[in-house]
């Protein structure tokens, strides 16, 4: 059961390459890259004379050893030349994507005394009085535990803890600058699931909420299951983050291809942890059982307890109006099999069961992969939003009110928002936050201006 | 057993007062604050008129009560008045004492993928093949745990671990801006200590050493023992940061009273958590046992074990030359026993067992409370300098070492340094790498420029 929706990783490397200013250099050194199975992001002039410009082009290549190789094509060309080949993302890595800081200067005596003895006292006696004033008076209310245990990291399978901590620290960067939420990573290795909830739940006592990530099927579900019971509030990212954007993702593609979602039949190919969680999702967005296949016996028999209906690839791809496939086979749907007016969402990477202009060419409504379902969509809203109520757990609610204030969001003739807009982050807080209060989940009250657009 | 030498906490609060401007006013009200058992900080004059004066004073109560009672006294004068009586401590430990910050902004796409996917997986796949790289690629290497049970929350005794957090941030903030170390606040609720200790080994992997604090005894010699064998680098500070900066203060005052500690007896009043580990930290200094007295008969067999010789109150004042007490019971050394030319360290808060000038006139060569052995000139720079030399773990030598470069930074004429000069943190930061390094407990080696005095 792969989890075939997490980006399989690439060696991103920046190329400063010099070229001769004719016209068709430039092109000809982006198709050398190409075949090379490199994929190109930012171009960056550096340099520009009467006979030459020299630019820093950023590359993500599959394989390693086509750097060079793919250098050494450009060279051949006797046009274009590689000055430099850098290593920009590692040098962002040293020491690491997170700062700790004091939210007060101290640089007095005085200072001293307010922040720490004898000051602090009175705040912990009042907290001791009455602990609901631990989320005024300390960071927990905005803060949210990251744990991993190593054993399911991006594409790469179980790399242990340490391997797990860049992750961990790039998902509390985006947490931090995308809503400003304090997250601590905690890396765990590949204890039993059972060790490793009772570590995180006495441990858990500082943090507002609890993020899973990266830790493999189906330990993923022991260990979410183990927290829930142990009242810590928690969810798996790479479970229901994903499904919340999926959900959003079918919302969208259902609307833009045509589909009446209230009557078309649905199948999920692929029932690992994100496609379980979505055929979850799917069935209790749409409150009837949706299709699903696998050829895990294990994954199709939760399928069923959860109250899917089991099915195989050939028979939902005969029947079904949309299709959204987590399966990690590449190729794995043949164009013959897509039905006129199919939607289909083949979300594996980083290559989807059929590519989007194949699907569309065998008469697909609308085809998608998994780069247009950024599961960064949802789950800094989901924290920032789970933290604003004091939510006491995540439920199906929940994440559908993050999936509809994603679709919501989305520019008219647009699958999905930009996962880089503050404001789509902010509309699914509030979406989440008021989900909370709605279903009773929620501990804190919600400030009066919370609704206000413009917050 | 209480941990005598930590301060009792306070209630801080900053009075508005308005006086006459005719002399004595102001040393009446300080009068009227003390008669109330108020200590005074910080005094700013806010607004000065042909006719009277504002100021923000800064006072300190030891019961919340005599607030009001002061504020009513004061006004009574009829010269001054109580504009108004704020809570600025609390008001700064609103909403937390830290931030958790991304060190690059996440502006672009091309942010996105080097911070995290794809980027990231080249990263994460370095530190499987070679474990070590995390040091290099993530803040692991800068990074701190502040763990605490609530079991000992200053001299309030067990609260929980809600109540723990401020005090953990407010440590944590201290970390932060002196030495620039990332501290997370790790609160647990009072479980067996084994369970502790299998929590924090199994969530330790992030997290360059952990620091014990506010663990009641006999808890806390039971959790650094279990997370030692568990090879986690760690010391709990209210023994070992505590200890260094007693001995540190032991060898100023030797060296102030005019006592030769190579020939000097030595006595230790009080065994509890951090009056062992003073005992402990002294004979190693010393190269030979030194007395010690405790009511509680345990925590004399730990010390004889430890290699002390056990005597008693009365014994011990007759025959040392230098006495350290940490008791927590005020006034137990009566000034008839005080020997003349004897050195006393009298470290209970916020009453010691004898006021210094009691002591003084009791004919001590130099006497001193718990005021100047403040533990804040200590774990900066264990922190800093065990994170620096990736320590593995941590011994009397590097204690020691610390110690010594605290008496070192000591200005002429005064027992200790001041604990917000950073220069002395770097000092003592160097002096515990170097330890480190030479005792064969640091598994990195230290930059060239390391034991430069500017840097």
């Amino acid at each position: 059961m792969p989890d075939s929706v997490e980006p399989r990783p690439m060696v991103l490397r920046t190329f400063r390459i010099r070229t001769s200013n004719h016209v068709g250099v430039l092109a000809r050194v982006l198709a050398i890259l190409a075949e090379h199975g490199a994929s190109v992001g930012d171009l960056r002039t550096v340099f520009m004379g009467p006979l030459s410009r020299v630019r820093d082009i950023e590359v993500g290549f599959a394989e390693a050893a086509e750097i060079a190789a793919a250098a050494r094509a450009i060279d051949a060309t006797g046009e274009a030349h590689v000055l430099e080949i850098r290593d920009d993302v590692l040098d962002l890595h040293v020491g690491g994507k997170l700062v700790i800081r004091s939210r007060q200067p101290i640089a007095s005596e005085a200072d001293l005394r307010r922040v720490y003895t004898p000051g602090v006292g009175e705040v912990a006696r009042r907290i001791a009085e009455e602990p609901g004033l631990a989320d005024h008076y300390t960071m927990r209310a905005s803060t949210v535990a990251i744990v991993s245990d190593g054993t399911a990291i991006l594409g790469l399978g179980n790399l242990g803890p340490l391997a797990a901590l860049p992750v961990l620290e790039g998902k509390a960067a985006i947490l931090a600058d995308l809503v400003e939420v304090n997250c601590v990573p905690l890396a765990a290795p590949a204890v039993q699931p059972g060790e490793l909830v009772r570590a995180v739940a006495t441990l858990s006592h500082g943090f507002g909420l609890v993020l899973l990530e990266d830790i493999a099927a189906p330990r993923c579900f022991e260990v979410e299951a183990g927290l829930r019971a142990a009242g810590v509030p928690v969810f798996h990212d790479d479970q229901h983050g994903t499904a919340a954007v999926v959900l959003a993702a079918v919302i969208g593609a259902a609307g833009l291809g045509g589909l009446d979602l209230a009557r078309c039949r649905v199948g999920c190919i692929g029932l690992g942890a994100a496609g379980s969680a979505i055929a979850r999702a799917l069935m209790d967005y749409l409150g009837r059982p949706v299709f699903g296949a696998d050829l895990d016996a294990g994954a199709l028999e939760r399928f069923r307890s959860a109250g899917g209906e089991p099915s195989d690839l050939a028979a939902i791809m005969a029947t079904c109006d949309l299709v959204v496939a987590t399966t990690g086979r590449p190729g794995l749907i043949a164009p013959e099999m897509v039905r006129p007016g199919q939607v289909i969402l083949a979300l594996s990477n980083p290559v989807p069961e059929i590519e989007r202009d194949a699907a569309m060419a065998a008469g697909a409504a609308l085809a998608t992969d998994g780069r247009a379902t950024n599961n960064m969509l949802a789950f800094p809203g989901l924290c920032r939003g789970g933290l604003d109520s004091g939510i006491r757990r995540f439920e199906p609610a929940v994440f559908r009110a993050a999936a509809e204030a994603i679709v919501a969001s989305a520019p008219p003739g647009q699958l999905l928002p930009a996962p880089l807009d503050r404001a789509v982050h902010r509309r699914v807080a509030r979406a989440v936050a008021l989900a909370a209060a709605r279903e009773g989940l929620a501990t804190r009250e919600l400030p009066p201006d919370y609704m206000l657009e413009g917050r």
